[in-house]
């Protein structure tokens, strides 16, 4: 491809961009595919020859596109959001340009230092702790791997990283039976292992119970065990549950746990001074993430990772090789050193362009909207006889059940919502998902898509009553 | 942001793209700016309100380009590149506007079967072992990282991420003193630690010796250890030397070592027939990784990960979560399962753009004139009497010091060396960095960028023999 192809076809990729977001609501939300429906499209060898990139486009639009899930779509309800915005994508578009790579400091000076300064201004704009220091990491999954094992080293004078873990010292790690599933790998990958990790039972509003924490972790001391971090959540995944900071850092504090606070969709709310009692007791925590890539309109990879004391996660994680020295490292931030991954993508740039063309302003507006949309759909379901809420909505995640009252027994239940959710999302025009709370089996509907407006929300409601009369005649509970 | 301006934004910004590859050999290849230069110039509070997106942009242009390292310069002979390619971008694009979370099939069923038709396309296209299986990682860093991890809980039969790691099993692993610093992190990360790397001895081509690494494997066998992997490498860091996978992969057979195989950089090369000597044996490998984010004009981050048993791996990750169990869960690839990270990015999607628009063909043309294009320079540099060649170039990496008869100490020579690369590469015209080889300060030369031609290394050449000549005569060597 020629430098004018490559502008040409730019060109032609640019409209279809922004035609793809002015038409997105007439696709499915949701891909109808079956499993191996695109794959067995696919040509079983590599072309020898090159291909026109016409052509190759012309593949994307009629073989991929129909088995992508639209999660831009304002009807996506599902898991959490994983937004983008335009500014998001301008960035991302000069990122993959500049194509440079940013390990360390010298090679993209600019990538670390704004890298920096985003990080700070993020500090600035959600009240968090002005002792925190901020890296861009890819995934909460990784952040919090990070803080497991820096806790580890620290624990251990960085004695682990370099004998190896002795399994003399039983280490136990606390979190609730609502945290996320990355805790459960990370326990695995740092060679702790899944059996010292304590679920800690939550109260009726899913939060972590502190007085079963401070329990389990007096049992553990008095068996022999060696507790060493509590990782809290600020909005469980099932249902935005909000662990009690305070306390649980109280709890640390006392016993030299590290606290490790994953926010990793909820702490976007943090830009609403009013929610901000959320992370009340957040500078008892060690470390603290949350990812601009699902609620903060920054294309994923972008998850923001706090440290208090960055020096802790640099002497876990740092390597000199002689072909990486330069003659600036003691002045400059190497961030290679501060994580799992050698190389690293110019992540900043697309955050800063987010933060910028937003405004502060601009991105609690967007926000709050968000939160208020949640509502009136709470609020529009409350009113339906046969609906059971399953879990409060301190923000936008609603988690509910369809209950008819002719219908008592559990299986039964889980059966017509599974079936309500399944019929829903093949109509293609939403998209949701469910959990289990308590061992219910529970629809979650996330109200946080870039450009979700009111219409979506009754589009969504509209189809929720249509769908479930219809399985209801046809149960004959009608 | 509108729909409508971020059209024409778009516009505006494909046109910068496009010109900046066309001026971009007029731009300094290492940024030339000191540390804090960029960051100074950022406001300290982020704004309240939007800002115009033709600021932001006017603002990207003045403030952070100049802190940029530009690794698509034609003149970048530094580290290994990071290439990209028009298609690459192209596709990064979309991958950007889609905004896709391919965590699971169902979040994306054509990015899941992309990806999994790519990575067999990508094993015909090198020659690799018809039994492997791929899956798109990250990093070489994480993918090695994968591999010991997976290799742990295969010798304890999946017990070590159950239970912790017991330390009475003392583990060791191998790898050559020339292995990449992502062993070194992966052996800390995983609990095994640092101590029970053993760094065996390379040969006059710096490529692990078998016998010494059978010797050390004995010896700790009769210590009590339990060898548990070796990592070759297939293109070292430094110097791109060769481990004979064939010899060490029937050691490790014979001692049951799980053999994991580096080919981060060099493996883009198996593209060559004429190259897969490279590989002999790599059949005895349990996984192996390269980059084509590499050489492979495909934009970072795209690690190609392949393992022969793909069981293993899924076990060694797996998790299952209520909130992310589907329907089909036992007829697709959910490649969450296979790796560190939830979140995935549609990576799949610029690679197909580049196999397909360069064609294998297409691709070979320009791996075989990047390792002509070093052949030549090595050529030129071996007629001057005063280079001495430290490492073979069984690829496209240079490895050599200038040595003047006058200069004998090897502290003199160390220095001269590191003040010739560093005056190339503040001229901006070039950017090449060092490693030691023997002890030896050693320049490094990759010839591999992506848009690299003749003209560009012969500008390398003559800055190289002008700044030489010049620090010789500020030394009165001349």
């Amino acid at each position: 491809m020629t430098n004018e192809e490559f502008r040409n076809f730019g060109h032609n990729m640019v409209d279809w961009m922004a035609d793809y977001f002015q038409q997105i609501e007439s696709l499915p939300v949701k891909a109808q595919v079956e499993p191996g429906e695109i794959y067995q499209q696919l040509p079983e060898l590599p072309p020898e020859e090159a291909e026109s990139f016409s052509q190759i486009f012309r593949d994307f639009q009629t073989k991929i596109l129909k088995g992508i899930t639209h999660w831009q779509h304002p009807n996506f309800f599902a898991y959490f959001p994983a937004n983008n915005s335009y500014p998001s994508i301008l960035g991302e578009m000069l990122t993959a340009t500049l194509g440079a790579q940013c390990m360390i400091w010298e090679t993209s000076p600019a990538a670390a230092e704004l890298e920096q300064k985003v990080m700070e201004w993020m500090k600035q704009m959600m009240g968090l702790p002005a002792e925190f220091t901020g890296v861009i990491q890819d995934t909460a999954s990784t952040a919090t791997l990070c803080a497991l094992l820096t806790a580890r080293e620290s624990a251990t004078d960085f004695q682990s990283n370099k004998s190896g873990l002795d399994s003399k010292t039983k280490f136990t790690v606390y979190c609730s039976t609502q945290t996320h599933s990355s805790i459960d790998k990370a326990i695995k990958i740092a060679g702790i292992g899944s059996d010292q990790l304590r679920k800690i039972p939550v109260d009726r509003d899913f939060a972590m119970r502190p007085d079963a924490l401070e329990k389990e972790i007096q049992t553990d001391i008095a068996l022999g065990f060696h507790p060493l971090c509590v990782v809290a959540s600020i909005g469980t995944t099932s249902s935005t549950a909000i662990d009690p900071v305070k306390k649980i850092g109280e709890i640390c504090q006392k016993h030299r746990l590290w606290l490790h606070v994953d926010g990793a969709y909820a702490g976007t709310a943090m830009l609403l001074p009013e929610k901000r009692w959320i992370i009340e007791g957040l500078e008892l925590a060690d470390s603290y993430v949350f990812n601009p890539h699902k609620w903060m309109f920054t294309n994923f990879d972008c998850s923001a990772y706090y440290v208090k004391d960055e020096s802790k996660l640099i002497r876990t994680f740092e390597i000199l090789p002689e072909y990486l020295k330069t003659q600036v490292d003691k002045q400059v931030n190497n961030y290679r050193d501060w994580g799992i991954q050698l190389g690293r993508r110019f992540r900043a740039l697309k955050l800063w362009f987010v933060i910028r063309s937003f405004g502060v302003k601009g991105l609690q507006k967007k926000i709050r909207h968000h939160i208020e949309l949640s509502h009136y759909f709470l609020e529009a379901i409350q009113k339906h006889p046969e609906v059971e809420l399953l879990a409060p909505t301190p923000l936008n995640l609603v988690c509910f059940r369809l209950k008819p009252s002719q219908l008592s027994s559990e299986e039964a239940l889980t059966r017509l919502n599974a079936t309500l959710m399944q019929k829903m999302n093949a109509s293609g025009k939403v998209y949701l998902t469910h959990t289990k709370l308590n061992g219910i089996y529970t629809l979650r509907v996330a109200i946080g898509q870039t450009h979700v407006q009111k219409e979506n929300v009754d589009q969504l409601l509209n189809l929720l009553w249509k769908t479930y009369e219809e399985i209801k005649s046809s149960l004959k509970l009608g």
